[in-house]
């Protein structure tokens, strides 16, 4: 069983109460607990040893991813987040010396965002670490940014650029909570997630929740250096264009507007983030699917996020 | 290093924001997020396969006691539990029968408490099952119950019977949450903590947040059949006594009051709640240091929650 039929089965009858705006399904947990004007977020994420990080990675550099994939979704929310609670699995022997190494980590992130780390569990996972975080933050209610809002004839924008993250930036990443928060604040953002999975596969999933299709350039998506430096070095056997839209780890956001605010925003953003590019990759369709058109037509783009060309 | 070690080492420069009521170092971590009259509640554990169940554990009861455990910390501050978070870290290979029956667990215990699954994730953990659950709750500010209010002259009372718990109660434990909000508002609670490593360790906690000594008596200490049982088949080598004071995963309340409240609750309890024993177990003292009175005098417990007779 994969992991998305895997969490098709787990999420078919999850407990549900009134105060759950938005449960399962999209970036972050939307709840209504009462503050006046704002929703609360709520999001959890793990990085494990030997599969998210190496046992010689930077410790700091683990403790900031871990909490910094859960901050890149409360950005896809347009959120701010709060507090966070941190949950580590440890070896009985463990260096305590590389644990408080992971927390310093976390603790700067946290402080560059004004959010608190308020506690969490140390028990034992006796093969390799597990880091699991949770993460609380708020969105006023207006401006929440959810995955399923996409509406045809939108423009898709994704910021930064894509593939080849494994070679350093999956590490270091800084989540997009200024950009996010800036852009629903100035513009009627009809969708939004997180790039975690691929563009391809994230991408489908806005698509999935807000049943349109989607049409992009491949000559618009934005190809990181890694990217190309890795199919140069022979280090990959996908084309630079491939791995932007499959490889995983961006962190980066993609998200989509009605086209006519395409051209005033992509203004704004110059001016507002002058070292933070941002594309418009291409459209939302009435038509159900992905498409990816390139100089020799247009190609559909599969689930899994591979580009099979005919 | 030890975890108590190790956790003074972690949280000695966590971020911090003025939102941080209470932060590391209490049952949850309090929090003001604008919620009119109601803080939020935030806290975080998790359950490993072989450490907290074994791999022939019924499903259905890891999923209980995975959020039961976040549960019983919610109680302790006589708060009311919201939503759930879950991160599931699974071998490549698993049972997918396992793992929906681990989430009926934990829908069912939400359910019975009114409160919700909001999501999480799914990850890979090579060698075992790693389950993480953060909740969410919220209490009324005046009504938030904290390690650290207990003063000299406070009776010392514990609910249910206490040792004994690996033989079954710690996966099917109910968390005292309607005792320890029918507690809140109705007497003047100064301190509670749940009941989690054990008797003498946890009310440690007490005493030591909020500086202050305990004498307990050995007559008072409600010892669970279990814990007696256990002497009895040669299956421990404490006594029931020893056991009540130091199994963990009792999952039941510790608390203190003024002692002119405790016969008024004594009574007032018995009507409410007439299937859960009440047990006054001793009194809070201004000389430091956890005692315990028997027959034969009265005598140190250690910080390892053992007894040493002199």
């Amino acid at each position: 069983m994969d992991e998305l039929g895997l969490i098709r089965l787990l999420t078919r009858d999850l407990a549900l109460t009134p105060a759950v705006k938005v449960g399962a399904g999209d970036d972050c947990a939307v709840l209504d607990v009462g503050i006046p004007d704002r929703y609360v977020l709520l999001k959890a994420d793990a990085v494990v040893e030997g599969i998210h990080f190496l046992a010689d990675t930077p410790p700091r550099k683990i403790g900031h991813k871990a909490l910094g994939r859960c901050l890149s979704d409360i950005a896809a929310m347009a959120g701010t987040p709060g507090s966070a609670l941190v949950t580590i699995g440890l070896p009985r022997r463990f260096d305590p010396q590389q644990v408080t190494a992971i927390y310093a980590g976390m603790n700067a992130l946290a402080r560059r965002y004004e959010m608190a780390v308020v506690g969490g569990e140390t028990t034992t996972n006796p093969d390799r670490i597990f880091l699991s975080v949770a993460v609380l933050g708020t969105v006023a209610r207006d401006k929440c940014v959810l995955r399923s809002g996409a509406k045809p004839g939108d423009a898709i924008f994704v910021t930064g650029q894509l593939g080849g993250s494994l070679a350093g930036k999956h590490l270091e990443f800084d989540p997009r909570l200024a950009e996010a928060r800036w852009l629903a604040d100035r513009f009627t953002v009809h969708s939004m997630i997180d790039l975690s999975d691929g563009l391809a596969t994230d991408l489908r999933h806005v698509l999935t929740a807000s049943q349109v299709g989607a049409e992009i350039r491949s000559q618009a998506i934005p190809i990181s250096a890694a990217a190309k430096r890795e199919t140069r070095a022979g280090d990959s056997t996908k084309t630079p264009l491939l791995a932007a839209l499959t490889d995983g780890e961006d962190f980066e956001l993609l998200f989509t507007l009605a086209g006519r605010q395409a051209v005033p925003l992509l203004d704004a953003w110059k001016t507002q983030f002058p070292a933070l590019p941002l594309s418009c990759i291409g459209k939302i369709t009435t038509a159900p699917g992905l498409k990816l058109r390139d100089p020799g037509g247009v190609r559909d783009l599969t689930a899994e996020g591979y580009v099979h060309f005919a």
